[in-house]
């Protein structure tokens, strides 16, 4: 903070200036290579919207959930993208500040004046609503995180120490009693590269909606959702759905495609049939795997079990970049975003 | 939840079946009219942006924050609006998953070759960086806060019963010592209308960064921003800028006009130079109370120390309306949005 208005104030030379702290972006970039994990061409699929208005291509890349994370559902959009059941539907639903939605709109049937959807394809799975969690019974992830809580809580440290009572292990043990600094679980973390929200007592995680998550529409209860409805959110984490609904991977890249259509004006955000010409058609949805070599896009994100992100984690909780004066001393799991960047195929 | 899923299953008829628990919608909707307080016209910017491409209006309405927030920026803003100040500067940053944010874009001086900008009007205040918080010592809202803090952390209130050791008093005190839920704030509600951060320890409280709220641009500390460039969140909330920036209000109208502009391909989601035209006029801001009578917008909203808020608040943080099958127990500030709408002028 002093450096940062000193810098301003008085134009230091470089040997002179303190370096400032680096930025959570600039922790990332010093990643080791090693740290960088290649996501396969089977997780990556390549959406393409119909061109814009202007002519200018539209493309989106969803990275699908590896295991153990809704592995029924990312199997069925494989088969569905496979067998092409995705090409020319369209986004039907813009609700700011929550979600996009794509899927069939519907067909009107001349004879009989009613509107019908395409079949689905044969082989889909039909998964249970206990499939929005995994078994995760792991307690090492909380003892990492410890330390950081205990900076979050100095009272309860204070009290701990004073009453002499408590060691570090009961105190944990309070912790994963329920005290956790998320409104939404007992404990939150990026595990395997995906943001989840863990239950203890219950020996459960399951992925959380931030924003870009891919999640699958579904009916009421104990409809799951068979993949071929799809929506991403576009607005503040609608962490209430978490354990509500299947969620399968994230936009990685061309969310802006998205996150920029215009709203719809009917109830939910749907579009209105008056503004049908709104609906934008997805042109097909393809597998990366089955796409020529050189038409392949290739990703990869920070291991989020490494030492680099534990320090990117911290500094996104303690911003103390130069524009920072008030560092905030915790972060919602939401404002941690795993790192994705294009591979250069080396 | 079991009513929802017999209710899909069994068509009971209506006398049969049990009406399912009210959605928070629904429970606004049952406010007596009394909870809902009208926003001055002098707290109410109506903010025009040139026609959309398709020719259709564009007109987004803010409301100010009023006593005892941030009142020397929103003060300056005024009186911005009424020199005129902010007619003809641009939208110039898009930036997905963060801001909009708009102010003078600068012109050339084709004697000097430089870019200029527009001079301030006079008389505007500067505030100092202790004003992003104001003084707030009151914990009566933590009291009311407690019971649903003991049902989130139900091991702490076990732990309290075995030890036979804590009253119900000094639980509280353990619960102010830094408890809450929130990972950047000791405490937070909405108060008056707004959503804070608290510091029972610092006695200072803050208006947060929700999605539609409206802040002010500044440069490096220790400027603070004038209230010349504005900017609001379109994306999940980016709470590390509370205490780091001044917070004047939120969008309440209009919202979809700013959130579904396209983004800027520049660092930090800035418009290119060959992104110009991107930039979206604003034609005028104006200060609603300066407006004819028949121009004015009229808006109210729920007032947030009331019965019906608090059942609306517990409605958000256990969703019960049939679609929902796994309650989350809690919910973030930023989920408890305040609600507002057009009042009929009655």
């Amino acid at each position: 903070m002093v450096a940062a208005s000193m810098a301003l104030a008085l134009p230091l030379s470089a040997q002179e200036a303190e370096a400032p702290p680096p930025s959570p972006n600039q922790i990332v970039e010093s990643a080791a290579a090693d740290e960088w994990i290649a996501i396969p061409a089977e997780d990556l699929l390549v959406m393409t919207l119909a061109p814009a208005a202007d002519g200018s291509d539209r493309q989106v890349v969803i990275q699908l959930m590896s295991a153990p994370f809704s592995q029924g559902w990312t199997q069925n959009i494989r088969t569905l993208a496979r067998a092409r059941w995705y090409d020319g539907i369209t986004v039907n639903r813009v609700q700011d500040n929550y979600v996009v939605q794509w899927g069939d709109p519907g067909h009107d049937n001349p004879e009989s004046g009613e509107t019908e959807t395409k079949p689905l394809p044969e082989g889909l799975n039909v998964m249970e609503e206990s499939d929005y969690t995994f078994a995760h019974a792991a307690r090492t992830d909380l003892d990492t995180a410890l330390p950081a809580l205990l900076r979050r809580f100095p009272a309860l440290l204070e009290e701990r120490t004073e009453l002499g009572q408590m060691t570090a292990e009961q105190f944990a043990e309070r912790v994963r009693g329920g005290l956790n600094g998320d409104p939404y679980a007992e404990h939150t973390r990026n595990l395997s590269g995906w943001p989840v929200g863990i239950s203890y007592a219950e020996g459960l995680a399951w992925p959380v909606h931030c924003y870009g998550m891919v999640g699958v529409g579904r009916s009421y209860s104990p409809d799951t959702g068979s993949g071929a409805e799809l929506y991403t959110v576009i607005g503040h984490a609608p962490r209430h759905l978490d354990r509500n609904i299947a969620l399968v991977g994230r936009i990685i890249s061309g969310m802006e495609h998205l996150s920029s259509l215009p709203r719809g004006s009917g109830a939910l955000g749907f579009y209105t049939e008056d503004e049908a010409d709104l609906r934008t058609p997805i042109a097909s949805i393809r597998v990366a795997a089955d796409l020529p070599q050189d038409e392949r896009p290739a990703f990869e994100y920070l291991t989020t079990e490494g030492e680099t992100f534990a320090r990117y984690a911290e500094a996104r909780a303690n911003r103390r970049d130069p524009f920072f004066i008030v560092p905030a001393g915790g972060a919602d799991i939401c404002n941690i975003p795993v790192p994705v960047r294009e591979a250069d195929g080396e």
